[in-house]
C-alpha cells in the first residue's frame, strides 16, 4: 500500500513526533499511541504523546503509559503529528491547535466517515481497530514485534472488538491477534487488567441500577437511573463506568433501546443511550443537543430526574412507533 | 497425527453412530456434537445424538439442535460411540451404559486429566475446546467447512474460551476461528444469540444479588445469596444462570473467592464457588461432598441459609490464612 510507504519515509526521516488521539481515550487509542511511541523511541526519535484526557486507570498497566501526558511543559516544536483513531479536529479537544503546528500531519483512522485530517491519511474502515493499522505499519517498516508492542496492540483490538464479539471483528483481526499471542501476550492477564479491577462500591451501584431497572409496557425500552440517594449509599467518590450496566441492559431479549439517567446535581441530567436494533439513538440525543453514533449516544438535559425521564421516554416511544 | 487417521477410518467404515457428551452440556459440547453429527449425516451415516440433559435455550439457534435427544425411543444398536469433552464415565450420566454397548468407542477430549474412555482416544489438553479438535478431524477427513459446521465449531471455541479471554486461548484458537469467519460466521450474531437473550426478571435478580453483595473485612471474599424473598419478587419461574453474577463478583479488585448461596428450599443450600487466585475452591466444595475444578466448584449443604453461609465462610477464611 502506497500510503504505508509514504508514512514509513516520514517516520524514518523526521525527528520530533507528536502522537495524539481523541478525547476520553479508549483502549484502542491508548494502546496504539503507546505502540507507535515505543517503536519511534526505539528508532531513536523524540516522541511526545499528548491527549486532552489522562489515561483511564484500567489501561495504566500498559508499558510506558506514563509517557502519555495531558499538557505540554513548554512549547515543543514537532516535525510531524500522528493523529490516531480520530476523524474530526474537535475530537482532539485542546490538543488540536498543538497538532496543527506540526510541519507534517499523519492521520491513521478506521472510522467509516473519515476523510483524513492530514496530508498523509491512512484510512481503512475495514480495520476493526487502529491497532490493526499500526500492526500493518509495523510490518511494513520491518520493525520487530516485541512483547511490549504486541501487548499494546492486542489491547487495542481486544477493546475495540468487545473481546472479538462485535460485528467489526474480521478474519484479519484474528490473524493479527494470533501474532500477538505468538509474541507472548497472555489473554487472561490482559482481560484481568482491563476488566477485573472494579471497585466494590461500583459493583454495589451496578446492583442498585439493575434491581431498579424499568421496562416499557411493550418490552422494547429499558431504563434505570443513578440517583443522589444511590451515590450517597455507595459513597460519592465511586468511579463508575456506565458501559457494563448498559451492556447488561442491552442483553435483555426484545430490547431495542437501553437508557441510563444520571443526576449530575444542579438540575442537570446526563442520559446515555444504547440501541440494539435499527433505532438511531443519535437522532434522539441530537434533539437534546447531544451526539454520538447510531447505536451509542448521549446528552445532558436541564431539569429534574422525573421530568427528563418522561420527556426522553416519550421521544423514544414516538420514534419506536415510527419504525 | 495417527489417531486422526484411525478415527477417520472408523467414521468412513461404520454406519450407525452415537454421539454424546457430559451432563449439563455447554456450548463446546453441543456445538461439537452437532458439527460431527452434521458431517456424518452428510456422509450418509445414521446418527443419534444423545445427552443426559436437554439443550440450553441459548444454544437452540444452532443448526439441527433438535437432533439432540435426552432419551432413546427404542433400543438402538451402535457401531461406534463418539464421546466428546468428557473424561469420566460418570459425567455421561444415564447415557454411559448406552454408549458402552457400542462396538467401538472413540473419545475426543481436551481435559488435562483425561486418560481416554475408549479404544480410540484423541486427547489434546493444548486444545482450547473439543471444537478445535473436531476442526482438525474435519480437515484431516478433507470434509468441506460449510457455514453450518463453522457456526457450530465457532460456538464451541467462543464459549470455552470465554470469548477468547481465558488462559486456554492460543495462537491456534485464533487461526481456526479466522477460518470460521471466512466460512461466513458473524461474531455479533452468535454473541447475541448466546448472551443477549436474557429475561427481564433474571436481570432484576442479578441486580438484587449485586446490590446485596457482601465483602469480607480483608476484601478477599465476596458473597451473595438468592433468597426465597428474591425469587418471590421476580417470580419463581425465573431462569437463572449464575455465571454472569459470579463473573461480575470475580471482577472486583482484590477478590480471591466469590460465592453464591442459593436457598433451594427444604433446608438445602446450593453453593457455587469461584476462585480468582491460587485458592483451590474444589477442596472446600469436597469437604461438603461437592466437587468441581480448582477455580470453579459447587456443593449442596443441608441447613438454613445463615448457618451454611457462616460455616462455608469460616472454611474459606481458614484456607486463605493458610495460603
Amino acid at each position: 500500500m502506497r500510503i504505508l510507504s509514504l508514512i514509513k519515509n516520514i517516520l524514518e526521516k523526521e525527528e520530533r513526533f507528536l502522537i495524539t488521539s481523541h478525547i476520553r481515550p479508549d483502549g484502542d487509542s491508548i494502546g496504539t499511541q503507546l505502540a507507535l511511541g515505543i517503536m519511534l523511541h526505539k528508532m531513536g526519535k523524540k516522541v511526545t504523546i499528548l491527549n486532552e484526557d489522562t489515561v483511564p486507570k484500567c489501561y495504566s498497566f500498559l508499558p510506558h503509559s506514563d509517557w502519555i501526558k495531558s499538557s505540554l511543559n513548554n512549547g515543543n516544536q514537532f516535525d510531524a503529528a500522528i493523529i490516531l483513531d480520530c476523524s474530526e479536529w474537535e475530537r482532539l479537544g485542546k490538543i488540536a491547535p498543538i497538532a496543527q503546528t506540526a510541519d507534517v500531519i499523519i492521520n491513521i483512522d478506521h472510522h467509516a466517515d473519515s476523510h483524513g485530517l492530514g496530508k498523509y491519511n491512512y484510512i481503512d474502515p475495514s480495520a476493526a481497530a487502529v491497532a490493526e493499522q499500526a500492526y500493518h505499519l509495523l510490518k511494513h517498516m520491518k520493525q520487530p514485534l516485541t512483547y511490549e508492542l504486541a501487548l499494546c496492540l492486542y489491547t487495542g483490538i481486544l477493546t475495540d472488538t468487545g473481546s472479538f464479539k462485535h460485528g467489526n471483528t474480521t478474519v484479519t483481526s484474528h490473524h493479527i491477534v494470533s501474532e500477538f499471542l505468538k509474541g507472548g501476550v497472555k489473554p487472561d492477564f490482559v482481560y484481568r487488567m482491563i476488566h477485573e479491577r472494579n471497585s466494590f462500591p461500583s459493583m454495589l451501584l451496578q446492583g442498585m441500577l439493575l434491581s431498579s431497572l424499568q421496562l416499557s409496557n411493550d418490552g422494547h425500552v429499558a431504563w434505570t437511573s443513578i440517583t443522589k440517594e444511590m451515590l450517597k449509599k455507595v459513597g460519592y467518590t465511586v468511579e463508575f463506568e456506565p458501559e457494563s450496566v448498559l451492556s447488561m441492559m442491552r442483553s435483555i431479549e426484545g430490547i431495542d433501546v437501553a437508557l441510563l439517567f444520571r443526576d449530575l446535581g444542579e438540575d442537570k441530567i446526563k442520559v446515555n443511550f444504547r440501541s440494539k436494533s435499527e433505532v438511531n439513538v443519535c437522532q434522539i440525543a441530537q434533539k437534546f443537543n447531544g451526539g454520538g453514533h447510531k447505536q451509542a449516544a448521549g446528552c445532558v438535559i436541564t431539569g429534574n430526574l422525573e421530568m427528563v425521564q418522561e420527556m426522553v421516554l416519550q421521544n423514544i416511544m414516538e420514534m419506536l412507533n415510527y419504525y
